[in-house]
C-alpha cells in the first residue's frame, strides 16, 4: 500500500544486504517508486539492483531516473551493458535522454542498438521538443483492417508484458496510412471471426507531426482523450501521444506562462531549482529588467519636463508613486484576466471591443472606490504640509485622486489590450504581463497626472 | 475526419430539415463536438435531436455542454423527460449539474430519479469540490476475486456501450473493500478459467475521498495513471478519478495560481470571462486593490517624513518612482522563480537558507548591471538640472544608484522569502506575489533610499 519515500528508503537500507529481500522491494513498488530510491544510492548499487530485474523492467525503472542521475549513470557503465537497459526504455523518454547527451556520446552509443531501436531514436530526436513530434510515443500497436478480432487477441496474448499494446489498436493499411482504430473493448465485445474492418471506428481525433504541442494538450484535454494518434501531412502513423504527456505539457507550459508573466526568460524545459546555477538564474532574470530599466527612461523623461512645476508643488512629487503603483495592479489584474480567458478559449481577439467596454465599466467602479480611499489618504499624510498660499489642499486631493481614478481606467484597459496586440502579432499573450503592464501604465499614469496637475493647479 | 467548429456548424445547419441526416450527423462527431454544436440552437431543436439519439448518448451529449445551457434545457423541459436524460449523464458531471440546481429544482427532479441514480447524485454532491470525492466518477466495475476471467470477459461482452467497463476491474470483497485491481489486458491474458484472485495487483496507488485535489492530481501525474481508486477510512471503494479530471483540476488550479498571484480573489471554479457580469469581475478586483491601497499608507508616510530633504533637493523625489519600480520587479520574478520551485516540489520551506544565499547572489550580478544603467541614466536625465550649489550630480547619481543596487538585493531576497514565510504558515504561496511583493519592497526601498541620501548627501 501507500507508504512515504522516506519509509521505503528506510526499507530499502534495511533489506540491502539480502538479495531475495532486495528482489522483492524491487518488484513491490511502482517504477517511479523504485527509482526515487536508487537515485540515493551510487552507480554500483543501481547497477547491482538492476542485474536482478528482467530487462523490461530496468528500462522503465531508468526512463524514470531523474536526467542527472541519468547521465552520470550512463557515464560510468559500458556502452554495451548500458544499450540492453536503453532498449527497454520508453521510447519517449530515451529520445529525450538521447537528446541530452553529447555528440560523442550519442556516436559511442549508437554502434550497440539494435538497428530499429537506433532508427526510432534517431528519428523521435529530429522533432522539435514542442511539437507533436517532441512528445509523442512509439510504443503502439497497429493491426492490417483484414485481420480477424481472433487474431488481434492472440497478438495482444502474445505481446505479454510489452508496453505497446495499452489501449488501443490502430489500423493502418500497407503504407502505414491511419484509417481508424479499436479499444481493446471493442475486440474483446465482439465475435472472434469479425473482421476488424468491419467494427474499426474510422471517425477518430488526430494531430499532425509538427503540431504545437499545446495544441495537441488541447485536443486531448477536449476530447477526454488517453492517446492522440500522430500522422505525417500523407496521413501515416508516426507515434501517439500518451495522456499522461500532456499532463507534463500543461505544467512546462504553466511554468512558461508564470515565467513569461514575470519577465523571467522561459527555458525550453523545466529547469530544476537547485539544478540550475546563479549565473543561469541571472541570465534568465536579467534582459527583462534592464530592458524595463531602459524602458524607464520615458517616464524619466515625462518626470524632469515638470521639474518646475515640482518644484513650486512638491507635495505633486510625494504622490506620484501611490499613482504608479495603484495603476500598475489595476493594469496587472486586467492582464491577468485576459490572458488567461484566451487562453482557456473563451475569449479571441476579435472580441477587443466588447472586452474593452467590459473592462471599462469595471475600471469605473475600481476608480471610484480607489480615488475615495486616495482622496483620504492625501488629506492624513499631507494635513501639515505647507502649501503656497494659492493652493489649498482640498482642491490638491481632488485633483490627485481624480488623476489617480482615470489612471486606473487607463491601466485597465492597457492592461486587457496589451495581451490582445500581442496575440495578434502572433505573439504569446502572457509575455505582455506584469512587469511590461506596470513599466508601460507608468508613462501614461504620468501623462495624466502631470495633465491634470496643469489643468487645475498652475 | 477533422473539421473545424464553423464548419460542422454549416453542414447541421444544411442537414436540418433531413431527419436521416441529422441522425448521421449526430453520430459521426465525438459528443463533445455535437454538444458544441447542438448547444447553439434553441431548446426545441436539442429536444428534437436528443429524440432520435439513443439515451445513453443523450446522456453523454448532455453531459458536455455549457452549465448555463443545461440550466436553461433544463428549466424548460418536464422533469420526467429530463429525468431519463439525467440518467444517462456521466456520474462526475451529474453531480456538477444537480449541484447547480435550486434546492426547489432538486426537490422536483428527484422522484423522478430511480433509487440507484438518486442515491449516486445525493453522495456525490455531498464531497467538497476541491476534494478527491468532489471530482471522482462512481463509473466503474468492481468483481469479487473468487470469479474468474471467463466471467470477467462474458461482463465485459453483457456491458455493451456501458460507460463503467473502461481500462481497469476492481477486485473488491463482500463489504466493498477494495483489494487490488486487474487491467483489461491481465483479463484477456490470461486463461479464462484462472481466478481473479490469483492475478490481480494488490499493490496499487489510492487517494481517500477527503484528500486535496492538488494531491490526486499530483498522484495521477507521478504514476501515470489512467484512473485512481478513491477510498474512505475503512478501505471501501468510493469512485475513481479519471486523467481528464485530473487535467481539468491542473488547469483550475493553475488559473487559480495565476488569479492569486494578481491579486485577484479566486473562486471555486473557472468562471467564464463572458459569463462573469461587472458586478462579479469588480468585487474580484477590488478587495487586493483597496488593502494595497490602505497598505500604501506605510509608504506615504515614509515619503512625507522626508519632505524637507526633498523640498531642498528635489531631484530626489524624481527618482523615487525609478527605484520604487525596478525593486518591485525584481522581487517579483524572485517570488515567481521560488512559487513554481514549491510547486514543482523542487524546494522546501526548510532550504530557506540556502534559497536566501543564491538569490542573494543572483541578486548581487543584477544589481551591479541595473546600478550601472541607473546611474547613466539619472546623469542623461539630470544632467541640466539644476542643483544646490554644494551638491554635485556625479556624487548624487552615485549615490541614487546605489540605493537602487541594494534595493535590488533586499527586494530579491524578500520577494524569495515572502512565499516561503506564507507557506510556512499554511497559506498558499502564490498569494505572497506580486502585488503583494511590490507594495512591500516599497517600504524598503524608501527606506534604503532616504537611509542613503541621508547619509550622503545631509
Amino acid at each position: 500500500m501507500q507508504t512515504r519515500y522516506s519509509e521505503r528508503l528506510d526499507e530499502f537500507n534495511s533489506v540491502l544486504d539480502n538479495k531475495g529481500k532486495v528482489n522483492e522491494f524491487l518488484n513491490k513498488y511502482p517504477e517511479v517508486e523504485i527509482a526515487e530510491v536508487l537515485q540515493e544510492y551510487d552507480n554500483k548499487v543501481i547497477l547491482d539492483c538492476f542485474e536482478i530485474m528482467d530487462p523490461e523492467r530496468q528500462g522503465e525503472v531508468f526512463s524514470e531516473m531523474d536526467m542527472t542521475r541519468k547521465l552520470d549513470f550512463f557515464k560510468q557503465l559500458s556502452k554495451k551493458r548500458f544499450s540492453s537497459i536503453f532498449e527497454y526504455m520508453y521510447s519517449d523518454s530515451r529520445a529525450d535522454f538521447f537528446q541530452h547527451l553529447t555528440q560523442q556520446e550519442q556516436a559511442a552509443l549508437l554502434p550497440f542498438l539494435n538497428k530499429q531501436t537506433a532508427e526510432d531514436v534517431l528519428t523521435l530526436s529530429a522533432y522539435p521538443p514542442d511539437t507533436a513530434g517532441g512528445i509523442m510515443s512509439t510504443d503502439f500497436t497497429v493491426l492490417n483492417e483484414n485481420l480477424s478480432c481472433r487474431y488481434a487477441i492472440e497478438n495482444m496474448r502474445s505481446a505479454g508484458d510489452s508496453k505497446d499494446f495499452i489501449y488501443y489498436v490502430y489500423i493502418v493499411d500497407e503504407n502505414m496510412i491511419l484509417k481508424g482504430f479499436l479499444s481493446l473493448k471493442k475486440i474483446i465485445q465482439s465475435d472472434p471471426d469479425t473482421l476488424l474492418k468491419d467494427i474499426y471506428v474510422d471517425e477518430f481525433i488526430f494531430s499532425y507531426v509538427d503540431e504545437d504541442r499545446e495544441e495537441v494538450a488541447g485536443k486531448v484535454e477536449k476530447y477526454d482523450l488517453v492517446a492522440l494518434p500522430v500522422l505525417n501531412s500523407h496521413g501515416q502513423l508516426l507515434g501517439v501521444v500518451y495522456h499522461d504527456d500532456v499532463i507534463e505539457v500543461i505544467r512546462k507550459e504553466h511554468t512558461e506562462d508564470m515565467e513569461k508573466f514575470m519577465g523571467i526568460v522561459p527555458g525550453d524545459e523545466i529547469l530544476n531549482y537547485n539544478q540550475t546555477s546563479v549565473g543561469g538564474h541571472f541570465k534568465k532574470r536579467v534582459v527583462w529588467l534592464a530592458a524595463l530599466a531602459v524602458l524607464g527612461l520615458i517616464s524619466g523623461i515625462i518626470i524632469h519636463s515638470f521639474e518646475e512645476a515640482l518644484t513650486v508643488l512638491i507635495i505633486l512629487a510625494m504622490y506620484i508613486p501611490m499613482v504608479a503603483d495603484t495603476g500598475g495592479n489595476a493594469g496587472s489584474q486586467a492582464a491577468t484576466v485576459v490572458i488567461r480567458a484566451l487562453a482557456l478559449k473563451q475569449l479571441a481577439v476579435a472580441d477587443w471591443l466588447k472586452i474593452v467596454w467590459k473592462e471599462a465599466r469595471i475600471a469605473f467602479l475600481l476608480a471610484l472606490v480607489l480615488g475615495v480611499i486616495a482622496y483620504g489618504k492625501v488629506l492624513w499624510l499631507s494635513w501639515n504640509t505647507a502649501l503656497p498660499p494659492e493652493h489649498n489642499l482640498y482642491f490638491l486631493a481632488f485633483g490627485i485622486s481624480l488623476a489617480l481614478s482615470l489612471q486606473v481606467i487607463t491601466s485597465t484597459v492597457v492592461g486587457a489590450c496589451l495581451p490582445l496586440i500581442v496575440k495578434k502579432f502572433g505573439g504569446d499573450p502572457a509575455v505582455a504581463a506584469s512587469p511590461a503592464i506596470t513599466t508601460t501604465v507608468d508613462i501614461t499614469g504620468l501623462l495624466i497626472y502631470f495633465g491634470i496637475a496643469m489643468l487645475l493647479f498652475f
